[in-house]
């Protein structure tokens, strides 16, 4: 184990795809924890598609990160020393601390894990982030009903493989979309989707036909641009669409251009919902036990991409970026 | 009074703008009713943007009107003949009756207008379906709430401004948006919005940052394209969408192109709703009671540019597509 602190910071603010070079790594000492503060050891780091935003000046729904700042991100990590009453060392913790070995937190901003329910690793995953959004999002806005057809974008990924397995045990006909057919045969043959489609190799308006004859009654977009306006030539009526994501549109160096006509709203009465999951904070516990049940009774499979090492970081990230992970990317950093 | 009936056809579909080619006159015998049916003699015809929807070979939310049939649209008319019980000559009527000046129909799809209320040709203005959109669309998607900032387009017309002086008795602040200083005048002045933006002198982003500084909490579009992209550039959190028309797009010959990423959408959690008065039916007449009762309190303006003839109905539609219509555009045909 390092005695240093590695800690990855924003060296600069990309135009287009981020390189190697956006990122820069230095080595501090490990920071004490002050009164009613912890230190927290990272074991695992979380990789994810809206951390590309964040490095971008403009303000989004909440601040960006500065150059020279610690590049943000999701954690998993072990409380090595506690000054704050009713945390201990050992205590496996959930928390957004950084691309950083180790970090110094008010323990307000971090969750127990409950190391009972699943590998801690999920508490990033299926049972972090990721996890809640597909569950709110899907069925708090894209209120799946039994005998529905669900259409979700980056369907192997971490948000999209939890909804199509929600919208399966809602008793829907579930079609994902993703970028090879391997992924494709993970969510049919592993997932239990009804229909998948790669976007890489099939047309994506004759497959969406294809694999959704009675039209789409959910869009789960995690994706955007050109996908998201070919599945919206195939709605049902009285359609919902969830915007959670828009990964296709994250690292252009120009915005996407097409004919942007809502007329699709209209004529199907549609209703399209923007989704952040900070917004159902109060509901966390609540979603997460039924997320555990669903995982211990073998009904949610989960899979995850891992990289191995904090200075492996950028490298996870970048392939993150460029749709070559398989699963939800995380960094493993410490035992 | 004309002895026979005369009928506007659809002569042609057209390629972006119609023309006075797309129609064509002919005079025929006035049809007698058979059992059952009544025979309606048109006093007012309504033009309003939908229609250039109908023209289209396209299958929108119902069947386009074939070349050779009579051109679709609401009528106010008065029974002549009746063999229909509980139906008699001189009744004042409303329905989808077509550009002629006769029409036989069973009088299930006709509803009667109560004259007492105003003037008969409100039944196809504030008392029909452009006022019943506004009130339903505005009211069960907007969902406009006191304090709220509405910025609806197309303000001056026959919806936009029944939303604005609607979202006025709400307790809201109005911004509308128009394509003249005197229709700016008018909303302003005499429908008591709080603000008008013309866009064809003015920089929409500038003016809709000047006039919605907290925001836009409901977007009520009626013309789509750049105006509403503008728009969605200022939501509030929360802010909600409604997709009623889009006047902007109907007679392009290629479709508008620009940056179409959906990103406020999630920003903002706005939500995007889109909407068909017919849904709505058996709330019509509720709504209508509603819209008199404002009308009688002189809380609810109305004004129509009308066009006077049947013989003149296709240059009331043309001035209609081309925006220079001032008001609700209707064609008076008979008294």
């Amino acid at each position: 184990m390092s005695q240093s602190n590695r800690r990855i910071l924003l060296a600069e603010r990309p135009s287009g795809m981020p390189t190697a070079e956006s990122f820069k790594m230095v080595e501090e000492d490990i920071p004490s924890p002050g009164t009613g503060e912890v230190l927290v050891r990272t074991l695992y780091l979380s990789l994810d598609p809206y951390m590309r935003g964040r490095m971008n000046a403009a303000k989004s729904y909440t601040a960006p990160v500065e150059i020279g700042d610690v590049m943000v991100g999701g954690v998993v990590g072990r409380i090595e020393a506690s000054n704050a009453e009713g945390w201990t060392a050992g205590d496996i913790v959930e928390g957004t601390l950084g691309w950083q070995d180790y970090a110094v937190t008010d323990p307000a901003a971090l969750h127990k894990v409950d190391t009972g329910l699943a590998p801690i690793s999920t508490a990033v995953g299926v049972l972090g982030m990721p996890g809640l959004t597909a569950y709110f999002a899907l069925l708090d806005l894209g209120r799946p009903v039994e005998g529905n057809t669900v259409l979700v974008s980056a369907a192997s990924g971490a948000v999209g493989a939890v909804v199509g397995q929600i919208a399966k045990i809602r008793g829907c006909r579930v079609v994902g979309i993703a970028g090879s057919d391997e992924k494709i045969d993970y969510i049919t043959d592993e997932l239990g989707f009804d229909a998948g489609i790669n976007y890489k190799t099939e047309d994506l308006g004759d497959a969406i036909h294809r694999a959704c004859p009675d039209g789409i009654d959910v869009y789960f977009d995690n994706v955007g641009g050109q996908t998201s306006w070919t599945a919206f030539e195939h709605l049902a009526m009285n359609a919902r669409i969830v915007i959670c994501g828009a990964m296709s549109q994250y690292n252009l160096m120009e915005p996407e251009i097409g004919p942007r006509n809502l007329r699709f709203m209209l004529v199907n009465r549609a209703v399209m919902s923007g989704f952040l999951v900070f917004d159902y904070v109060d509901r966390y516990d609540d979603a997460r036990a039924e997320l555990a049940g669903w995982l211990k009774e073998g009904r949610l499979q989960f899979k995850e991409d891992v990289t191995d090492g904090l200075e492996n970081t950028v490298d996870g990230f970048l392939r993150l970026m460029a749709g070559r992970n398989f699963g939800k990317a995380i960094v493993h950093v410490a035992s």
